[in-house]
Formats: C-alpha cells, sequence, structure tokens
C-alpha cells in the first residue's frame, strides 16, 4: 500500500493506560502495544476519543507517539482532531516525522449540512497537507455529526490522500451497502472501512462490505479471528464466536462507562497495570465489575483467553 | 397569483387566544384576525409553534381554521406540520376545504442530512397532494434542522407547489442573498422569501432579497410600514422606525417567554381580551411586565401606537 | 393492587399494526392482544413511542384503547404524552373510562434542569387528576432528557398515583441500584421498576432491582420466561436464554429501524398481517431482512418458538 | 477583595489578535489590553471561547497570558475550560503564577442533570486548588448545559473560591432576580454578576441585580458608560444609550459569524491591526461588513466614538 496503511484486519483504538495518580504508565504503553501486536492486530490507533485524548496536554500526545510508534512493528494510526486546524496540522505533522503511517479525523460537532462537512474536511486536508494519509472517523453518537454515504463519497473523491473510514454511525449497516455498491458502480475508487462503535455489529458488517475492524474493544484477538472467519466464508462460526462475546461486547458498549470496563478487562487480562483514567471520568462500582467478571467467566467457558490469570 | 398566496409584504404568525381556564376565545380570534387585517397584513398564518397549535386538538385546529379563515379578507396560510404524513394530510385537505390558501410545513427535529431533509419534503407533498400550495418554514433554532441554501433551491426545484420560503435561520442574511444569487443566475425559479424570527433583522433582510416579514411581533402595523419604507427606498427612515422597535423586538424574542410577551402586548393593545397560554406555558413576572411595558412606553414617545389605551 | 397495575413481570409495549394502506389493522390489533396475553404478560402497553402513537389521530387513539382494553383480560397502560396538558388529560380521561389501568408519561423534550423536570411531572398529575395511576417513563435517548435518581425519588415521593417507573436509561444499571438503595434506606415508597431499551440489559436489571420488563422486543414469551428464571433465581439459566436472544435483541435495537425489525418478526411469527408503518417511517432493506431472518434460524436451534412457520 | 477580582463593573472578554498567517499578533494583543483599559473597563477576561481559546496551543495560551498580565494595570481573569481536570490545572496555575487575579470556568458540555453539574465544579475546584478565585460561565446557548438558579447557588455555597458568575443564559433575567432574592433572603452569601451575551439585555440587567457587563462589544467605553449610568440611577439616559447601540449590539451577536463583526469593528476603531481569525472560522462578507459599516454611522450620528477614522 502507497501510504502504509494496511486496508484489512482490525486496528486496535488503543486506551491510555495512567497510573493511579494520573500521569501516563509508559510502561504500559509498552505491554499494550505489544499485546495488540500480539493479538493479531494488522494497525494500532492511538490517541483517539476513547484513548482520552483530550485530556491529555500536547507534549504528552507526542510523547504517547513516540513511545507507540518506536515500538510497534505494524502500523500507527494518530487521532488528530482539534478545535483548530493549527493544532491539528502540528500533532499530525509530529506524528508523521515520528513515523505514523497516518491520521484519523473526525468532525467537529457543530458541523450539520452537507456542504459544511465536506468544506471541513477540504479545510483540514489543506491544513494537514495533501500528502499525510488519513482515515475520516464517522461517529454520529457521539460527536453529533451525520454524514450521508454520498457525502463520504463526496469526501473520498475529493481528497486522495483519504484512505480509510471508520465507521461507526449507529444504525449503519445500510451506509456500508450504500458505499459498496456506489464502488461497485464505479462511481467511487477503492478506500478501506473498518467498524467501529465496539463491534456491536461485526457479525454482520464484514459480509455488508466492511474490510475489519477499528475498535478497542478488551479481546482484539477475538476480533482479529472473527474477521479472520469471514476471510475465509465461515460464516456460521463466526456468528459463533461473535455470540459468545457479545454480552460483554455489549456491556463495554456503554456510553460513558465503557471506557473504565475496556480498561478493567485489559487489566484482568494483564495488557496494562492499572485502569485508572484521568478526571473527570466515570468508574465502575463494584457490581459492576462483578457483573463483567460474570460474564468473563461465561466467556471462559468456550473462550481461554477470558480465563482469569 | 395562481395560488391566492399573496407573495410580498407581512404574513402575521397569530396567537391563539385562549380564555382563564385554557378554552379557545373565539372572540377574540375575530378581533384578533380583524387586527392583523386592519395593521395591512397582506396574509394571516395560523396554527404555528407560536401559535400553540401542538396544544390543540384536531377539531380545536379545525375550528379555528373555520372562523379565520371565514372572516379574514386575505389569504390564510395554515400550519399543518404533525409527525406523521396522514395526521398532516387530513389537517392540509380540511384547512384547504375550508378555503385557506395555502399550508405551511416545517421538518420533523429528527432531519439532519441534506438528502433525509430532500427526501422528507417528497414525502410531505406526496402525501398533501401536490396541487396544494405550501410554504417552506426553515427555523433551525427551535427545530434544530439545518438547511443550506442549496437544499431549500433542490426543495424548491423539485416542488412546484412550494411558494414561500419562511426563514427564520440565525444568522441568516447570507443565506438570503445565496437563494437571490442562485435565482439571479437562472438556477431557480422565483419563489416567495418572508422572514420569521420576530423581525430581529427586517432592517437588512429587504435588501438582501427578502420580500417582507411573516413573523408575530405585537406590532404588525409597524411591520408593514417598514417594509413599505424599504419597497420606497427609504433606507433612512425605515432604519428609524426599526430602531425604535427594537428593544421590544429583542424582548419579544426570547425563547420560552417571548409567547408571553407577546400576548401580552397583544392584550395591552386591546386585539385580544386575555393573555392566558395553554399550559404547560411561561408567564411573565410583575417585573417582566413593568419591562415590556417601560419599553412600550419608551416606543410611545414616537409612535402613537405604542400608547397605552 | 389498589389502582390494577400489575407490578412485576412484562409489559408489552404493542405496536400498532397497520393495513399497507395505512389505515389500523383492528383484526391484527386482536391477535396482538392475545399474543401478548398468551405470551404470559402480565400488562399491555399501548400508544407508545414505538406504537407510532404520535402518528395517530385522537379518534385513532381512542378506538385501539377501546378494542385492546375490551379484549384484554391483563391491566393496559396507554400513553398520553402530548405536547399540552390539555391533550394530555382529555386522552387520559378516555382511557380510564374506557377501562385501563393507568397511563404513562414521558417528559416533553425541552426540560433539562431538575426542577424544570419536577414542575412538569407536578403540572401533568394536576392535569390529569392525582387519581389516575401512571406510569413515570425514563428515556433520554430518544426524549434527550436526563433524570437523575434522585429526581425521580423526588417525582415518586410528590406523586402517590405514579406507581411504577418505565426505565430506560441507557447506561442505567447504576440507576436502578441507586433507585432501590434508597427504598432500602427508607426514603423513598415502594413501587415498580420495569426496564426496556427493548430488553437490552435484562440480564443484569433484575438483580439490580428491577421487577420485569416493560419493551416491545418481538418475543415477549422469552422474556416473561426471563423473568420467571430470574425470580426463582437460576442465574445461570436466565443468562444462558438472554444470551441466545441478545443477537436479535442487539439487532432490534437500532433506532429509526427497530420498529420494522419488530414488525417484521412478529409478523413471521404470526401475531400481526403486516409489517407496515405510518409514513414517515424506515423500512427494512431485502439484505436486513435476511439478516433477521437468519438470526431467527439461529435462535431456532435452541428455542422452537424462533422457528418459522 | 480579597482575591483582587473587581465585583462590579465590565470585564472585557478579550479577542485574540492574529496576523493574516494566524500567528499570534502580539503588538495588538498590547494595543488591545490598552483599549480595554482606556475604555474604563475595571478587569479584562482572556482566553474565553471568544478569544478562540480552543484554537491555541497551550505554550501559546500562556505567552498571552504572560503579556496581557505584564501590560495590564487591571484584574486579569483567564479562562481555563479544558476537556480534562489535569490541563485546566495545569492552565490555572501558571496563570495565577503569572499574576492572573482569577479564573473562568464553564461546564463541559456533557454535563445534564443537577448533580453532574455540581459534581463537575467540585472535582474542576479540587483539581485546580481551593485557593484559586474563579468565575463561574453559564452560557447554555452554546454549551448546551442548564444551570438553574438552585444549582448555581448550590455550587456557590459549596465553594469560597467561586466568586463571580458570568451570567448568559437566555432568556436570563428572572435567573438574575432569583439569585438576588436568595441573597436577600439570607440563603447565599454576596458574589458577583456579570453579563455576557454581547449585551443584548444590559439595559434591565443592572436593575435586576448584576454588578455589570463581561462581553467583549466592541464598544466597551459605552459599556462602562451605561453600567455607569445605571449605577447613578439614570434610568432613562441609560436606556437611551443601549438603544442607540442595540443595533450593532443584536448583530454582533449572531452565532459563528458575531466574532467575525466584533473584530471587524476593533480594527475599524483601532484597537487591533487585523480582524483575522484561525481556521476554521467564519468571515464576513462585502455585504455584512457594508451593514456593520452602517449601523456604525447611524451610531455616529449621536456617538462619536462610532465615527470612522
Amino acid at each position: 500500500m502507497t501510504f502504509g496503511i494496511a486496508s484489512k484486519g482490525v486496528y486496535a483504538i488503543a486506551a491510555t493506560p495512567f497510573l493511579k495518580d494520573g500521569t501516563i504508565d509508559f510502561n504500559s504503553v509498552d505491554s499494550l502495544t505489544d499485546f495488540y501486536q500480539d493479538s493479531g492486530c494488522t494497525g494500532i490507533t492511538i490517541l483517539g476519543i476513547m484513548g482520552e485524548a483530550p485530556k491529555l496536554e500536547p507534549e504528552e500526545s507526542r510523547a504517547i507517539i513516540k513511545r507507540v510508534v518506536s515500538r510497534a512493528r505494524i502500523p500507527v494510526i494518530v487521532g488528530v482532531s482539534a478545535p483548530g486546524f493549527a493544532g491539528m496540522t502540528s500533532l499530525a505533522r509530529s506524528a508523521m516525522d515520528m513515523g505514523a503511517a497516518g491520521v484519523m479525523i473526525a468532525p467537529t460537532p457543530a458541523l450539520r449540512t452537507d456542504e459544511q462537512i465536506i468544506a471541513y474536511f477540504a479545510g483540514a486536508v489543506e491544513a494537514i497537507g495533501v500528502d499525510v494519509p488519513w482515515v475520516l472517523q464517522d461517529y454520529p453518537l457521539t460527536l453529533n455529526v451525520v454524514i450521508s454515504a454520498a457525502v463520504i463519497a463526496k469526501i473520498i473523491a475529493n481528497h486522495p490522500s483519504c484512505l480509510m473510514l471508520k465507521h461507526e454511525d449507529w444504525p449503519g449497516l445500510e451506509k456500508i451497502s450504500k458505499l459498496r455498491a456506489l464502488q461497485n458502480a464505479g462511481e467511487l475508487r477503492p478506500f478501506s472501512i473498518l467498524c467501529g462503535n465496539g463491534g456491536m455489529f461485526l457479525d454482520f458488517e464484514p459480509e455488508r462490505g466492511a474490510d475489519g475492524a477499528m475498535t478497542g474493544y478488551g479481546f482484539p484477538d477475538m476480533l482479529t479471528e472473527l474477521v479472520s472467519l469471514f476471510a475465509q466464508g465461515k460464516r456460521d462460526e463466526a456468528h459463533d464466536l461473535f455470540d459468545l462475546h457479545l454480552p460483554l461486547i455489549r456491556y463495554e458498549q456503554q456510553l460513558g462507562i465503557g471506557l473504565a470496563v475496556r480498561k478493567h478487562v485489559l487489566m484482568r487480562r494483564g495488557a496494562i497495570a492499572c485502569d485508572a483514567q484521568r478526571k473527570p471520568g466515570q468508574m465502575l462500582s463494584a457490581t459492576a465489575k462483578a457483573e463483567v467478571d460474570y460474564l468473563l467467566s461465561r466467556i471462559a467457558r468456550h473462550d481461554s483467553r477470558a480465563a482469569f490469570r
């Protein structure tokens, strides 16, 4: 691939590990990077919304980029969404200079009409440079910006440097079908679609045309296996695996406390040392932790990855 | 005009008068209709958002339409926005049968993308019938649907029965300019633009290309005079008149309590007997009433219409 | 129970069956009522948001109430949410006169602060009458009104006629725990909590303190079995049953097209004759229908209720 | 005053001057600081939303604080709102170390219930330190967080370091009255209320209990004169002055393009060298500039401050 962004498989949306006192836990940054890599991920996305990026100072963001890029042997994409193009450009250039494979840009929440959205990404691409490969993040549930398939197609057509869609519209299956239909009709060049939303619809998204997942579910190894099963045409086996994990996927996909669940699972699995979040953040109650552990134990009956250490 | 909707001047957005017990005050419906007419309005719009239409039962809506249409000697437009097209169609047909000049349709609040908005109005027009003249209401501040100039142009192009835009985007001056520029470029057929938002920018909207106002400010006679001054090219005089009323226009243009201010002014001017609203509704405090009365007294120094009776 | 609202079990949120032409399919109203009853439901809730209530004319709403109440041998709750208290009162009185067990009221979307929410329900209760038993619907995802546990407690304390909470906050498990903790501390009188959100968290809600479910999932017979398993303390069996259905529960819980999925399932199960919705509404694509059918076939391997007829 | 925040008068919300290339124009930072001071302002607020703070890098923010604090002979308040408390604390400490009189904190947009809002400010105060004087910004129109008078009272009661309310709720006159009534009833300690929203209701806010204004209207000298007239009990003169400026105040108070109007006026008045904004930003059309200039010329007939240089 020209720009070095792998087009298929699973990109892990990386959590940012903190110590109890809120400082960055760089040892866990390393172990988490290894964990994603060992899980068969084709790439890692850092500094996304779930990575608590808005709570980091710019120098911290740069330190994390440096650490992950220097350790990973797979492409790293860096979230650079920012209120101003100056800050976005500055972070994007730092990231590319340090060896990132590309950046990810989400629309700013105030955008509403098609032309506003199209103009925003034109401005962003002009700002970061037309040579920087980037991923378009489509996440209406949190960002409150709804991007139609036609607008996504327009953005992809306008910007050759847009290589991938992080698709997390909800509901969103029809949008994937529409985009692939445009492509099949010769109206849209090839581009990659990786799905987010915690994997909640990953039992159908590959058949709709998705190339894989970009999400932070605590079992990236299960995600890579799932995508592989679909690639092999093993539909029923894929659903069996998906259904086994769905209760936890669903539990993790709760706005606000989802990140707490995810960090709890990653800690239980040994990928990070501590499940702390920077404030303000929502923590799990003891009951919620017990519920997650119960779900893990149920998964563990059929999938040893979920067994307690 | 083919459909009987006047294309210029002032359409009063009619308040719905209630008695203290919440029943409709039909005597005040009559006196208010006369008041609007005697104020030089070219039309009356009833059952809009400010007319408390959502708080009326369908049979009440029909009774009000009948009363106003039978009394008015100017065109009457009826707000028919509804969650379902069945209810919208039923009300639109009743209104046209009773002699309304047309209907007004606002987008349903869930709409977000350009294609959703365009599809919604296509469905609405199919439902009410392509022969029913209608006004497109563009009111993002309350409805939370943002319609770009390009989308308005598309809707007008798609539907010959769309004769008028009730423009109350905010800020909205550039949108008027864009629409008229499309028309001047031959890309859009003629249509009428009447401005809402309580008249807050009526000192510039006519020069941008608006044909007048469609709003419920308590001094429709001032609005008609203002639009007439602009038509005569008397810019400074128009601004003098506008500036005199702006403190009250601004006070009335407060979300939530604006209707209470408006009904208070209409009652003080003798146009309605009672300023009651149907519940739930926000009433004016004694301090607020005193503030409105003070603003009226200031206007009255130069405009006898504001003098207390 | 004094007011005749059962406090435990499953209330089915009833779909409103339409014929292809959009008219109400009263034969299916009957068969659907029977279906819910035969599924072991302890009650039926009609004219809710998922019942397309806003798309009905008042006389249609009354006809449906009459039909369901006269046929059902279990309590019927009627959704009476309306923009104005006059319309709400009129519908509530009709419902109670026809034999409904109570009404359900959701907050109007404009409410934001605690005191606004508390004042709104005080106004509603004053309007419909303090003797009318009612259910408080807490549904932030769609209504955009967030009600804290403390505010729910206050409303319950203020209004003895509030007998039940339809809980569909998301995430919402902690809210149930908080409310029950207030009760256990003697600070809140007993009241019923039935959970909505399509049943997405019904594998944990009973243990948190919920009395059952009030939702419209296409397998109310599974919901009643699930609630019963929890009542018997059969935790693992309950989770086995829940996990079997979760892929479909999740698929049905998509904003916008969820109702289409639900009607498709109810039609496949023979509970209604036609899956038509009133316009504007979102329909299922052929691919989506095939996906639902595939999920049904997977459930059917272990639960004969999902087998195709 | 213990903390050095003046409690009355006018705080100018400072624009951040940029050169055409988007870099900070420090010479204009100086001239603007002088301009505010010479206008009789009792203080200056920097790095607020209108100051394009979110578009600055942290080191730029610190450079601006340093420049303004070292030049101003009046108290400087620094906006420190941030997605995470770590960034907020870091900026607040820098600001206080450099000599700021206090900081200003707005609620994060996700907050909805009273208890969430109260908890957020408790967390913020704990983070920045209980000894740092701060201003509570109440700005629902942009931040989408509605704070009731009771919640403001609670926050003020909880935190002795909260010295001032920047009041820009809309409509908001009754909220001022409520807060002052609580104080008069002995239920709330003294605190300062300065009003924002561009000054749109500054003709009534002082009589409701406000101590002045904190806003960025291009004529801070008019704002200080207005507040002074009210302090002298010269009601009619105050209204005469307010009404003269209201057409421009209103024009400047347009979401999105308001900042462009403000910078245009400040440039015309010689307070800054260039009206550039950082991207993405909305610029004025030639027509809009002509409209602003026309409004200035109308004001200039009675107020020489508005005369063109």
